[in-house]
């Protein structure tokens, strides 16, 4: 193995450049991940064009082989060299309420959000020592808090890749919102997290799935069916309130689910849409206060509104059955593919600035 | 027994006069009820402000005696005359998919928000016969789809009438927002709901009760120091956000719950109250469209934000259950007492034009 | 419309006479079924050899069109004559505790186990007026009581009177069970319950379904494999207990669901096949003490174990539209159809005295 | 600090002996607790009479000041020398399943009855180095996996020393039992779990707590009362299922909670007592397989019966809060201290052979 490590490091909004870092020195609990695929998520795309908090390797859906490992972390772990993993991006304490009662996603150790000093694969800049903390990179350090999966060889590694998503769309449809047999479920935005809904949905039995998107987002609309849609909506075309009621009988969703990042009408309809004592999960925020929200409808209907970040240990691990059972079609998510050169091409589609109708992109940074 | 009824009818905005009505002809599936009390409630206050739907009796917290009943009704009901018991304000189908499954006071027929034909007790018109519909009436007509509660003969008559108002309080704080064993909980609005959700989180063990209320409220903050608050803020005097980080050690409520009628600086409040994970009960609604509303706290704090409305037939029990031992202090929340001709001065007692500091206020048709 | 009502009633044990009866006066708020088809369902056969309680006509899964409804009722119910309806046996109080939680089935009016005098659909004898309670018969009172699903025209009759063995299944696995997404689950005995709950699993997106059953039983773990299970199992050729191992990899069942009447042996691999923290539900009694159980092994697994009966308004709902979405091969659950003359041979059909690996047995009184 | 440590070690069946073992070493992410109580718990009298696993110090409810810290363990748990603590007797893997889903007490690393090779606190030998795993010694070795809870230093050692034996209560009768406010609950055995289970049923607002043991009980039964039982019943003298009935009008009761060690009767009772639809826990075992169980009960109540097993991390914050309020007379309960020389003492006085009516016994090494 080589001492120097290739990775696309963001050096500054909207440019990354191919850096040779030092291998990482291992202790016994802690090891080396040799990357295969690195996802694209939708809140790279901030993160990239932000100029906070310095130089950093972006990249936290990731699927790779154990290249080393410390002898504390192969136990601890259950996994040996050669194995073949997906991480979560949490970097969790493993010892505070939270963690000790399964919400490590929300562990002051790893919540960017809330705590400057926290780490996290993909967001953490090189400054922490020993750097390689991102995705779109050769290797990636395998800190002794990761959080592993293991996953089998058949699958290929772009699907891989979905472990991450998929499991965004198992929490907030089936584990947050509910959704289960015989309920129907109405999905604001068909990228790649709404999709994960979508599957999650199927998965779950839903009986009726609408997904609502805008008029460039055909194509991916056209993905939410093989997935398992039964109806979708071009909400610049049609009304969706107006279609949702026609295809409901006046009925209206068990469930609806807001992935769409997020006019205020598109969160006046996730209301709108749901039926009384039904539920409105909000995945996706546009950071601004809102300028207008119904709250009388929220308590008139006896709505449950929640907000969601994020996955569980154990809807990765649905997640991960649902890529190995074949069963689902996942490879039509599967639209682009690029390599640690292309990480600033990767990076603007799925921003949106280039190819358009883009769903799960991946990094593959041996290419 | 008299073939003619007294009643409080509410003929115009704000005034109600006598009435002489007819004592009502009773099938075998029917009955008709004594008045012993009747509660005000807060929503009476807008429904005796406005103008529609024509001439009625308010009044839909009710306690008193079984007058005369059916046999079919007799049977269902598992009561005979003499019998002490409380109502619901519901009229449920009893055949629906949310009547079949205990969410009946969500059922089509008692909705009058959402259905103009609905029927429930204490808002139904003189038109729809028999007329004896609310409790500001000598005799409550027993309509076969009544929801009863028997209570006990001991319990003095005001704090019968405290069944529903204790009711909600559970609904919204145990059942809905999940208080138990150990939770901070805060809750926004002294008023008799308010003070219902106090002895519902003190019965289901909160380790702290924050309550919350306006300078003009401090009588009302003192009876919630008696039923069991362990602090008490003049939101107008001390920052209610800055005394409850002080008060928790920077950790925030698990639960909180706004039962004030809410401007829109206390519903911010409500959310930033409310801590990483917890849950927000939303019980008071201004009727207009909030003009700002921080859905972005809702999804990085991960909240459960919900919107609640009455009782279940579970609470109800649980509400007589907790007035029938006799361990709170419920005669603290008994400030007004008044007579049939005096409907119009409890009206504005709860309304808030008269009598400030008011709490639990009932109507005795026979004084 | 004849004023007489030919039924097969049951007169002494193991034996049916066909009579006529009186059609029975209705009152505003009763109707009367013309039934299509009623299943025979496996708790008939204890009844059908029994003594007591006098003569009666069996059958409790009834499917057929209103042929007559009072105005009271049609208005209830929201149905009119030549409406298509499924029945649940239960006849509830509709007022008590139970019936206005949702939990109706266990209702005191309704539960023939506990109270002598309650009153079911396809239990209750001629003497209680007006006699037609039973499905093997032309026309079935609807008592006011009565509980009721509408049923799309376009399902087989036969496949409509699976709305209660369905239901049954989805109650059992789905609801009390927990069956969801990704879980093991093993099902001991593929009768028409056992089949049943093969259905709901798979619609709950179990990962693993495995079903075991006796040598006789072949043909319905073919049935069981076309429905969904991944393995059967003859568990008087092969060790259940091993073939779980070897299937689950040593992580045995998060669910066992024991519908097999029940050797002592099958329950105790019922609770052996569940993993530690799963569930064990018990369906099936053989009605007699267990002379060896292994609380210990409760206890050291940490297991939850339910005894379950009958189904929720909410899960015949969910069945029903499991049948209306044809996307299930329930005929080949239907395996015999009988007129009112061969009742006692459907009968014994059921109790396995003729036509072994019978599953589903309807009767068209008609025919 | 000495270079030795004096603790009691059981060599033999039903035989400690002090012996000096040495001062471990530390590693950056373990640590040393300086012993201050150690409760004696009901299941070390069968270890302690066992001749396997070889010698070693039992005790694993323990309480102390932490003595010495490594620098990366006090930043993991968020303590420092001098801080007080109480530990859970679990030593869990962190990264398996269960511990990433706040299931950690059922960990493979930690579960000494389905794992050989697991490690716990109370029961690990000496020869698994650095041998201080049990708190009958002046020190205890902090491994890297402990679960830490800070407690006050206000509490008495004596009643810190009960966290788990009231997390237990809290977990059995609040968490898996479902107890809240309204329910009935009996509770069988008036040792300390027994009791602990009564404070959580009080704390957590059951309307009525039944507490049923032997004669010799007599003292714990008047302890019961003291902490909020509201009937004792006398098992021996007086039949169980009578008094209940007899007590709640025949309604019996929503939850039973068996932790007597458990004679077949007082299993039957167990299941006998609870109502239709209610939940039977059961928290001891004898360890041999039921000569009879009355499955048919089960299932005809449609019962939830639940095998149990300690604690979660929250239940025992759940303690610590309760223990810290000062509001239960817990003194009561804290019967018998011992010193290091006196551990056989103190553990036959649990074991019942000497000291009849003990209740929580605890040994002070230092004393």
């Amino acid at each position: 193995m080589a001492n120097k490590v290739m990775a696309a490091v963001a050096v500054a909004p909207k440019k990354t450049e191919i850096r040779e870092l030092d291998m990482p020195e291992l202790t016994p609990d802690s090891g080396l991940l040799k990357i295969e695929a690195a996802g694209v998520c939708g809140s790279d795309w901030p993160m990239y064009q932000s100029e906070r908090p310095g130089p950093r390797i972006l990249g936290h859906e990731n699927v790779g082989y154990i290249a080393k490992i410390g002898s504390e972390a192969a136990k601890r772990w259950g996994v040996k060299e050669g194995d073949r993993v997906a991480l979560e991006e949490y970097l969790p304490c493993g010892h505070c309420r939270l963690c000790r009662s399964g919400e490590f996603r929300s562990c002051q150790a790893t919540d960017i959000f809330h705590n400057e000093r926290a780490i996290r694969f993909g967001s953490t800049p090189l400054t922490v020592k020993p750097s390689l903390w991102g995705g779109y990179s050769q290797y990636l350090y395998l800190h002794p808090s990761t959080v592993i999966h293991k996953i089998s060889n058949h699958v290929p590694a772009e699907q891989a890749a979905l472990a991450l998503p998929l499991s965004n769309g198992i929490e907030w449809a089936m584990i947050e919102g509910g959704v289960k047999s015989g309920k129907v479920v109405v999905i604001q935005g068909p990228g790649q997290q709404g999709l994960g809904c979508v599957v999650a949905a199927k998965t779950a039995g839903a009986s009726c799935i609408i997904v609502s998107g805008l008029t460039r987002d055909e194509q991916r609309l056209r993905v939410a069916k093989l997935l398992g849609a039964d109806y979708t909506v071009d909400a610049e075309k049609e009304d969706l309130l107006e279609r949702v009621k026609e295809i409901t009988g006046g009925e209206m969703a068990d469930v609806s689910i807001n992935v769409a990042s997020g006019s205020e009408v598109t969160i006046k309809n996730a209301i709108e849409v749901a039926k009384k004592r039904g539920t409105a999960v909000f995945a996706a925020s546009n950071k601004k206060p809102l300028t207008s929200f119904n709250m009388d409808a929220v308590i008139s209907k006896h709505l449950t509104v929640k907000g969601v970040r994020g996955h569980s240990f154990d809807s990765v691990e649905m997640a991960i059955q649902a890529i190995e059972s074949k069963a689902i079609p996942l490879a039509e998510m599967c639209t682009h593919h690029y390599g640690l050169e292309q990480v600033d091409e990767a990076l603007r589609t799925v921003g949106g600035e280039i190819n358009p109708g883009a769903i799960h992109v991946t990094v593959n940074p041996w290419s």
